[in-house]
């Protein structure tokens, strides 16, 4: 794959590549590509090669590439305000309606939304305001931040902290001390096979009871989780586990922070993942869905029994010490409001539901009864297949087999992108909701080819 | 100012602002404005109401407001491809070239770039890379950091530690453990009057030394400055700081990483704070003047002492894991791109020097007579006016007067924004680089007249 020309070289001279193995790709170990343009669910890189974008981006596309709607919403904002900040009262017409509109989608119960750039600082914003909030109702022992194995929320020092993922972790001394994992909400990787869902639900009760037992309810601030699990193997939850959850939680008067930098804004084939299952947040997390990726944005909603006790707080103690630069980026904003009219528009979010069951019915259909393929999953555009040496004894491949990722590249081939998820061999697909059922099928038929190709 | 419209409402009701007093501002007591459009050093608001904005945003729109350059290359770009992500060696154009045009102006141990959002997730991503060195390295307790009282580094939960303001601190549990402070090269606010700057450059070397000695060489990881204190003052270092500092950090082996959020691209009159002082960086932050604000992106470079370890850490663990989804963002490289390229064709890091000089010498003429003004300081376009109750002692005036803020106010009377920075009673100015001398001559003039009508 190694393209010697310009481009190529500066790459691998000049540019640091997120999730990287950096010595391979320095050695022209690994390939690079370039991307020039893309439409609807393709993307084409500049040697021409178009290829069906299954994962839209890193789940964020929602839309879908090359919406003039949002492009010239960003070439207008940017002509006439690129940038002005939002602290002190400031802003722009874009980031004051947006934060309408996120208001207007978003559950009856918050009140406010604070505008970061990545989902990463918007967990880090949550994190900070659980700490303040419970500073100003005079419990500053009740900072600790409960997590799931398998959870995905950041990279940073706190946020992949909260990340349940051993590759975050690793090298970087993490998770920091404020940060304490329970059980992945994850049926099909239970430890007792003979276990019912009802059963594994009661077992995830259990143990974040114990562990909230262990450490003391009054030192624990708060408990972070996706709705479905995203990077950490793209589960749904056991039926019946938000509100078994949830009455742990306000039994013990612990915040939930609702995780929807992927399902917020319609994957699930919901507004937001919380309505999908009953979930009656705090504190929700916002990135991706909210600009389709054109532009960065994320951001915090913040319920009204959170909002009045940071107002609370800053009668006592002033201006809140909080803000990024580019919070609620005039360019950002515009993407979003013009993102979230689309979505409107087009009816996204039940096409991403409608055609979702279609797709994982034609995954099923396409791989399921295959020996080594485990499950097929998924919820609205949120899919999975989990690949097992052995179905029956449900035995997992070994890590070194990389069966993930051969069959990710074998896919590839075929001109579809798929995503090999970190841990476990888990292919998994998030494609933009516009994917047409023709689009889904071609999907399905090609991942039958590939997995044919690497496991026969 | 209240307006009674559809947009303050919505503001007052969704919007949580940075930074901002939450409580005064919900009741309608901290006014807001909506900023509608800017050219060259002006901004307008949706009233009509023109201002000449002395603090560039906050301090990054570099090269001025309304720049058709940039403006035309983003709206380019969202139409080409709005988004694809870095992951695993993909990139666009505009990302590998803005790549390779930061490491040519960067200094010449420099190897590679990482891309990030804001200067916060890039000193979030320093930290991350500083405890993975050393974790390679074999070097498990070399994690701290030793950062200066009055830094401002950024406002998440590791980056706000870093950040030496009380502001930041309080109520959020901040400095977190990893982080230590020692004293700030801030010359005008040594503790005794009496000291030379020569001596109290050794009183900063033998703090340091101490703090070393204290905490042990062997648990520091890394040094991190601005080259000049930003939002702690704007102050530039005491002569001889940097190379007696940096004598220090070598002969530990610690790493030093220069926060050129600010300083990078110019602001100096140098195009890094780092050429400027003779610092030689193994880490150097940027972002605001990277894209000038009209886009968030911010940036590590990556000496190539560490890159060599990164590469090598890679090899025994496997790809890297850390990223942002928005990590090099189609949309900040090419805003970026293009205003690298504008601030050369305009001799923007010229004017920077030039200007600022010119700048200084007219705020000086216009109040550094007076009775309430301690200091006049600057370097390029980074100047300062600190207020002070009595000149001779300089004895500094009550917080609960807020001198600072009242002058800040009346000059915004006057139609100039500068900013009342946070701790201390100094008005900081951090105009475009385009800034003119009429400009500067009318920004110092009314800021006479500002301080007048405040303090006689
Ligand atoms: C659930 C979830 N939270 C947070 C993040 C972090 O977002 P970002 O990569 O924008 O920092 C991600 C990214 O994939 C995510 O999936
Ligand atoms: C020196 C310095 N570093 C880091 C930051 C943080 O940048 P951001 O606000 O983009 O997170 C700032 C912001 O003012 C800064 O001045």
């Amino acid at each position: 794959m190694l393209r010697n020309d310009q481009l190529d070289e500066w790459d691998r001279e000049n540019f640091f590549h997120p999730s990287t193995h950096l010595a391979e790709f320095a050695r022209g170990n690994v390939p690079n590509r370039v991307i020039k343009t893309g439409s609807g669910c393709h993307i084409t890189d500049r040697d021409g090669v178009k290829l069906l974008d299954a994962f839209a981006g890193l789940y964020c596309v929602n839309v879908g590439y090359g919406r003039p709607e949002i492009s010239d919403a960003i070439a207008e904002q940017a002509k006439e305000l690129a940038y002005y900040h939002a602290y002190v009262g400031h802003g722009t017409e874009a980031s004051i309606t947006l934060a309408k509109m996120v208001l207007d989608r978003a559950p009856g119960n918050m009140s406010k939304v604070y505008f970061g750039l990545s989902g990463s600082d918007a967990n880090e914003t949550n994190v900070k305001l659980v700490w303040y909030y419970n500073n100003i109702l005079g419990r500053p022992e009740k900072k600790k931040i409960i997590s799931r194995w398998r959870g995905y929320h950041g990279s940073g020092l706190m946020t992949g902290s909260l990340t349940g993922l051993e590759l975050f972790h690793k090298a970087f001394d993490l998770p920091l001390a404020q940060v304490i994992h329970t059980e992945a909400p994850y049926y099909y990787r239970r430890a007792d096979v003979s276990m019912s869902e009802e059963a594994f639900v009661q077992h995830c009760v259990d143990e974040l009871e114990a562990l909230i037992e262990r450490e003391g309810a009054d030192t624990i601030g708060a408990f972070i989780g996706e709705p479905a699990l995203g990077t950490g193997g793209l589960v749904p939850p056991p039926a019946g586990y938000w509100p078994a959850i949830q009455a742990v939680l306000k039994k013990h008067d612990i915040l939930l922070i609702a995780d929807e930098v992927v399902t917020g804004f319609g994957r699930l084939g919901s507004m937001f993942g919380s309505f999908h299952y009953g979930i009656e947040p705090d504190l929700i997390t916002i990135a991706k869905g909210l600009t389709s990726a054109y532009a960065p944005l994320s951001g915090t909603i913040v319920s009204d029994k959170m909002w009045k006790v940071l107002e609370e707080g800053t009668d006592k103690l002033g201006p809140i010490g909080h803000g990024w630069t580019y919070s609620a980026h005039p360019i950002g904003a515009a993407a979003g409001v013009a993102n979230l009219e689309l979505i409107d528009k087009l009816n996204l979010v039940e096409n991403a539901g409608t055609v979702g069951a279609y797709f994982k019915n034609a995954l099923n259909e396409a791989v399921g009864a295959h020996a080594n393929v485990g499950e097929v999953r998924g919820e609205g555009l949120l899919c999975a297949v989990e690949f097992v040496q052995d179905r029956d004894k449900r035995a997992f491949f070994d890590a070194s087999e990389k069966v993930g990722a051969r069959v990710a590249s074998a896919l590839l081939e075929e001109g579809v992108i798929a995503r090999a998820m970190p841990q476990g061999d888990i292919i998994g697909f998030a494609p933009p909701f516009c994917m047409t059922q023709a689009e889904a099928d071609e999907v399905a038929g090609k991942l039958g080819k590939a997995v044919k190709s690497v496991l026969g």
